[in-house]
């Protein structure tokens, strides 16, 4: 391929949306942002790498997409307004119709956002995709996990366990095919895979709701570890505890439609990460202020238990759980 | 291995210098960081990979100081003032000896410039390090490509040419081992190597300097790319030309002492990269100034030429000479 860093840069990744406040996009050593004075930035980093963060001959598209999803789902658990961002791609060659849907699936998010892409790099290398994303927040306003207060409800938007499923699925282990074929589903298995896979990165933003969250909750997370991990860096900053009832668990369509066995629904749950949803903690007062907040933004809420002294307790239909199992952790 | 990711990041890289304006570093969902009203924040990230940005085997100590020094010398070729960064490194396994290495060269540069590590993430995957680093810049005073004015006077700091040297040297293409048989250097090839590549990724920051050449520049770019491809990006962000006179090119000493042809010099300084020496174009009037500037930070600085009308000219001893290759890119 002849084509040149500089010119793939320029070919795929300059857009005119520069935006408030960026005082110098793409092109020179470094991007020049201003704030206002009355804002904190908000600044996460986060990376996918082909074969541990998503599987080889993902959709390129999917892949551009789910790559920035990760990061602005970072600033919206601080409730942060997504400004700006950059990218930083490594690439085994330069293939242009990856780059083509890459962009296009990478414009999708950042263009529904108001997004500019302000800097980035490309280089040689096995396929990796790392973003830093840049938001603004009032100052003090910031939700953080140090913040949850004793009596707190605990919500999570959206439903768990769906991307985790799609892993299992990819893998095909032993397991996870013993039981496909007992549900009867192993005629099925590549649609509901693929269904499950793209579903599963096609995860909608909830920066928008996020930010007017940041009104009534101070401790937000979002969910990339599985429940129990990222909840666990809640509790442990905020040195408090928690009881969850895992039948208020929000749990995709799918999970009944194909009829997963219930401790395996609860697994995928509570441990599967991925799902980029936000777990957060609110003063149960503000439960109406909540309602509307999720209705107007069209954002489904679910309450899952509420913040304790002590530790951590998961319960179903009232009777303790003792789930043992670590999270997802990435070595 | 059984360490994970939570317990990787806080042994090797949580740093107590958290910084003033720095309300929120590692440990969160995102940094955030405040900007003094009279202030931009200059973006820029960078980075390393194996096999393309440095040798397999590389000392992680050097490793770790390079993918900082590369960072903030784009902080510097704004005359930004090194505020923050954040660290993704991809690890084909958690090796505790790389990482207290790799920390001890991010550290030392860290430290020196004061530098607090505000967030990243660590994940499996083929060696490669990418890094994103923040500087202050006075609002309207940053140094840009497109600054170049006619007549202007081209200066460099410190060398050109060593990296690129040991770069050559690392290959141990036919063409370079029999080069250095005919200079009977074949018996020291590997301490010659050894000592060209780990100078050559112990480059010193710019960034003191540059912050103060803010005042008298308008105009930087830092050498990645090799100074004939980095000159061109201000020429055509500037639309202007340039005379360079290869006479004056800074070469290092180990060139001479190991007799280098002519020739390959100018090709090496002229084409190599991986400098990161700061390239920058000042109105001569003020050369009385630059010289204090570089004599009290201890900075060599050369002239090479001058910007010009028209295209660029290379010369040697007045005459005009022709290089046609084209410079270092990542494809």
């Amino acid at each position: 391929m002849a084509i040149s860093e500089f010119e793939l840069i320029k070919k795929y990744f300059t857009s005119n949306d520069r935006g408030e406040g960026i005082s110098l996009g793409i092109g020179d050593d470094c991007a020049l942002i201003s704030i206002p004075s009355e804002y904190e930035l908000a600044i996460t980093t986060d990376t996918q790498n082909e074969g541990i963060h998503f599987f080889k001959n993902t959709s390129p598209f999917l892949l551009g997409y789910k790559s920035l999803l990760v990061n602005v789902s970072d600033l919206a658990a601080m409730g942060a307004k997504p400004y700006c961002f950059t990218l930083s791609i490594n690439l085994p060659d330069a293939d242009e119709n990856f780059l083509e849907e890459f962009s296009r699936g990478l414009y999708s998010l950042a263009s529904k956002l108001n997004l500019p892409l302000i800097g980035g790099n490309t280089s040689k290398g096995p396929l990796s995709i790392s973003i830093s994303a840049y938001g603004l927040i009032k100052k003090g306003c910031a939700m953080k996990r140090a913040n949850a207060q004793e009596n707190d409800g605990i919500y999570i938007t959206g439903t768990l366990g769906l991307p985790a499923f799609a892993v299992d699925l990819g893998y095909r282990s032993a397991h996870i095919c013993r039981l496909m074929e007992k549900l009867s589903l192993n005629k099925e298995y590549d649609s509901i895979f693929n269904h499950c896979y793209e579903k599963g990165m096609l995860i909608e933003d909830r920066c928008a709701f996020a930010s007017a969250l940041s009104e009534i909750s101070s401790c937000a997370i979002d969910i990339s570890d599985g429940l129990i991990g990222d909840l666990s860096h809640i509790l442990k900053s905020s040195k408090v505890g928690a009881e969850i009832n895992l039948e208020d668990l929000p749990k995709p369509e799918e999970f009944r439609e194909y009829n997963l066995p219930d401790d395996y629904q609860d697994h995928l749950c509570l441990y599967g990460g991925g799902d980029y949803e936000l777990l957060f903690t609110m003063n149960e007062s503000f439960e109406n202020r909540l309602n509307t907040l999720a209705h107007s933004f069209n954002v489904p809420v679910k309450r899952i238990g509420t913040i304790k002294n002590g530790t951590l307790e998961l319960r179903k239909h009232g009777k303790m759980v003792d789930y043992r199992e670590k999270p997802f952790e990435h070595f």
